[in-house]
């Protein structure tokens, strides 16, 4: 298909040219003298993404997938009580990833439109009067549903039930996108990955541990060898890494952090609320429903869109993708067919998105979805005018 | 500004990744082996392009510009004459550019809204029973009015007028994008630039002679070197070149001539043709004025859009520069504050002409300009959804 | 430092420019319908480099340490008896990782100067009536050393023993440039990573499984998420994988198989082959010593080369990256300092290796290493030259 | 051919990937806002790199023909009296362009292993009593020949002769590698292109035009209009041009400035001269001769080494493409079959010049010429030790 692609899916997002040609050089030398400039670089400036000055930056070259499993090999010993949320795909299969590590994992089951309750968090843990738990696992945007939890909260609850577990949390898709504060909210672990907010391609996992999860990783006695931070906690103090690192993906990685840090912390996350409140205001006008119940929780970084009850969420995806060089997101574990998901994180503009919600309309139009075309397009071009004062009106 | 550049200027166009990243490799020895290969298939495309058998392709590391010099300075010797039509501004700068180069040109001033008149062609060229013109000067689509003259036709009153002067025509914004015939139009020289239909930066100058053009060659007196093309012509003949090539743009314009193949060329007018309807449609709709009076002449790779009386096209422009990371061109000579245009050739396709059409609509908004927002989004829509059977419908 | 960087580190090797390219591009959708093609060819082309019909391909995002990880997480559970052999750094490691994932390693310590001794693995596992060793752990070509373990032989020994432990092989530094056959050696699990014959950056691991460890994987306790090779090898049967893939990678290792198979591996063994050797005639030339006390174990990727008793092998390569924009690889563990180590695999090519010979010549006279500037030299052009019958002389 | 391509031709040379990839990038509309900032830096770095605060920069989408036109057509009528010196290829071919453009050229003829004689300057222009010469064309460095000419002398020999002839200099093979003073030799025009010193490919043409060629333009009556200098110095001055200009070429040589300048004029030159001299300590060893006759115009770009008498230097530049990936210039008109050049200038390091080097043995060795493979070689090594201060001896 002639033209550009619109990669509008929840993640991997669209990467900037800036980053992809920072990324097509020469492989250096990872034992070489120009690695700690470079990793020094990154460690710093990923500390200002996640807004911690106490928290450690640990890499592995790795998928999201791969940070859970490290965010819980160095933190969770077999057997360790962990609670954990069940409000979307994502959530849960962050679960399941702990209990097929061997943690004794008690799954809330909630619904998935919603966020995680925190008073839910503070009476479970009240109760938890032996301090069982080990760890609360949360994410913080579920990708799969649009929702944001409200962290701030949930450390909240954790603090006024006085117990000691460990905050992991998932900011898959929301770090670089959505204001998330690793030592104000006083989190212990926070992983990603670098292909959402970040901005570059798959391929690597990022987490943030903070001083209890360092401590604790110590103690823990989960066997483990590719994960283990302390090694790599070690390394990289010195710039180096134990592992042959992903050393493309570094350079990429530093002009993503520049870009971040060049926009600001503060522009970028009201970028994204400005984009994801346009394509809000296109879904309600065009008749969809957006599916997260609760406008306090809506995601910044990605919207799902509940179809109409005959009409096939698929085949929305299907005609974006066959016909209109769209990809969108589709509905994933039980809202498989009834929702359909629309990325707004990362690199993106006002046009951008008026192109994808364009592309939605006449998706949903072929997939057999009644709606007024161009509604949803008048409804977001009025929002993003709002905040512009036109000059004196000539007709 | 985050997100990508939307360049809907008429010219240069979205270079595609594939065509950037066929450029980006190390430079060859323009001597070398590897050279034949290369420029056998670049000229054997272009012919399939330009739609001959009998012309010779001729290429210059140079801009459209220099291919206008190029076209005259082998087939017209100082002070010949030489017919050319004033119908915007790249047709008066050809005719200048003529005269610089010692032509007595008959420069015809007509209105910047329509083609050159083929009945008016006839009259002049019967009229010179001595067959003074050399050469008749033509652009097929002139870029800063969008409009196509009927080649067609002109070069039937040139017959039916039995007049022997060559025909030499500027098809920068044509070629690749619009239907153009050099063997069944009986051109004689055919001139383009790289940065257009053919989608790559712009840097090298393409010519097309036919059997007419080169004999002339052999005679005229115009003092030349660069752009002498008929050591060009014998040495293509064997792969190289008189002159250091672009190499990399070579590179380039293979890619280009492949995808354009790929595509075939039926297929590349007919999207253009649909993607131009679609930007007229939103026009319309938008209640502005496309400035081609005669909708026959519509250019497919461009529009030209009138503002209102006391509106300031200049103003569109710099609010979509500013503010939508959205190039458009601005009105050029007369049609300066009056007009401007929406580029729509290249590699292009649906989204990326609404997303334009979405940042034309608030870049005139923005400008003072009152429209309904979503409009002419919407009218474009229905247009690109007609040849769509949509699966039955679902509320 | 002005110039190309010389990387002649045993890996990661120099990328191609057209993998570099193959690389550079919009990331797409890992769920959308590009994939299964891309998936399919990498797969494929993959199986003819293990030289396989049988195994199965699996592919992480992780580095070669994961892919040590993912071979034993998949076919032993904890408290298993394996059997490894310390001939150098990383089958030092490869040890050190199965006992770290909790595997009762026997690690018969050996000179790192030689090979696996296969009458030795005869000979324990003969002893092991009881049929407890579970796995034999061989580092095919040991990238610290220089030196080519005969895996034939020592399949040969486990068979003439009659011992069913699993044959699992680190290939990292062997595939794509020396000989490997799968099938035909009866390897069960064989395991690399993309940065060195395969040319691409570090970043991904890769593992062919055969039927027997695919078998075991069913059985095996290990705690496993991320490495568990069963949902990996579900999913990329249909062209997708059960996590975010590094799919820029994907594209680069497309190139790169596709690169492989064009050269042929015939043709790419012998390169290696003959680069090698010309390598070892310089060394030998210099007055300095390959490690490898056996000519038959001489390893084709890289050369360790011992330096004079009272030498500093870290000099010489400070040197190198200092001052001659060449990097050399270090000496490992007990080697440090007494050894420096040259990489000649991957894309390379005879000039190269004399830059890279001339670079080692003057970086060790820097390092106050006493030897005749150019005799490595001439004696390599001299093995280059033997193969080329010269026009007849003149003077 | 498997590994890098070693491009050592006197031009084209290698494009650093830091200069490819700034030039990897979306075409920006040549009339936005961009435009300025990005010319003005490249304007004031060229005005550092040939020397001058009195020169004006022209850049035209050319190649150096295009140049040597641009500069004549804008100081020479047609019928100047023009003088000019054969003492190479392309001094001859300036020339040639100068007659075919109209000027009566005086050409003096001269060996082809000198440079002009600054006393024959004097004594011709002494002569012409009546100032009928207008112009004299000197090329700084033959490439052909490998001969550097003293400009100075050539500049003192004009002036004590009190000619106000303008002296035009093509720079082709020398800006960006040798010793070039626009202000200090009063230089009145230097032309280059981009594919030689400066590192980028093949494209861009670029002049530096003083004030009194500035002046000429004004008055000179040469038919002109894409190399015209005045429209493109009234529109650079705001950061524009009267043509589409080669965008990406633009970005490209912003990068190449900038590098040049990192690393600092002298810097460049010490570098050119010192892997000059290692070529040419190289070429004596190897018993083979150095074309140019008087040491103190040996060229620091280049160097052309003559074959002994029976030999065919042809034969050696097809070795070498064919054999060893290596591209050698051959030796054009009447030095055809008996030299071949060495391009040894732009972005070059110690090791690519010993591979060079290495690769010429071998070359001229198939080529059927008897020389010790090696000698060369080392003889180049120990130069380029010299500098430097070994650490105490180890054996």
């Amino acid at each position: 298909m002639p033209g550009r692609h619109f990669l509008q899916i929840p993640g991997p997002t669209n990467v900037p040219d800036r980053i992809l040609r920072a990324m097509d050089r020469p492989v250096p030398d990872h034992r070489g003298p120009e690695l700690p400039a470079l990793v020094g670089e990154i460690l710093a400036g990923l500390r200002q993404i996640f807004q911690t000055t106490r928290g450690e930056i640990v890499l592995y070259p790795a998928s999201g997938t791969g940070a859970w499993e490290a965010s819980l090999v160095n933190t969770v010993s077999p057997g360790d009580r962990v609670l954990a949320f069940n409000i979307g795909h994502f959530s849960h299969l962050y679960a399941e990833c702990a209990r097929r590590l061997g943690a004794a994992v008690d799954e809330i089951d909630l619904p998935w439109n919603d966020g995680v309750p925190s008073q839910r968090v503070h009476d479970i843990l009240a109760r938890d009067t032996g301090r069982t738990y080990k760890a609360v696992l949360v994410v913080h945007n579920e990708t799969s549903t649009g929702v944001t939890s409200d962290l701030k909260a949930i450390r909240g609850a954790m603090r006024s039930a006085d117990h000691p577990a460990l905050l992991l949390v998932d900011v898959v898709s929301a770090l670089g996108s959505i204001d998330f504060r690793f030592d104000e909210w006083e989190v212990d672990v926070a992983l990603t990955g670098t292909q959402k907010g970040l901005m570059l391609p798959p391929g690597m996992a990022i987490l943030c541990a903070g001083p209890r999860a360092i401590e604790a990783a110590a103690r823990v006695t989960a066997p483990r060898y590719f994960f283990d931070w302390r090694p790599v906690l070690e390394e990289t103090r010195r710039g180096y890494f134990p592992y042959t690192p992903a050393t493309l993906m570094l350079y990429g990685l530093r002009e993503a952090v520049r870009m971040l840090l060049e926009e600001g912390l503060a522009g970028v996350f009201a970028r994204h609320r400005r984009l994801a409140e346009g394509v809000r205001r296109a879904v309600a006008a065009s008749g969809l429903t957006v599916l997260c119940r609760d406008p306090a929780l809506y995601s910044n970084s990605l919207t799902a869109v509940v179809v109409p009850e005959h009409a096939d969420a698929d085949a929305v995806v299907r005609a974006g993708a066959q016909r209109l060089n769209l990809a969108l997101g589709t509905g994933l574990g039980r809202l498989k067919g009834k929702a359909f998901r629309i990325g707004h994180l990362g690199a993106l503009n006002e046009l951008e998105v008026l192109a994808t919600i364009a592309g939605v309309e006449m998706a949903c139009v072929m997939a057999g979805i009644r709606l007024p075309l161009g509604a949803g397009l008048a409804a977001c071009q009025r929002f993003f005018m709002e905040q512009y004062i036109p000059a004196p009106a000539t007709t």
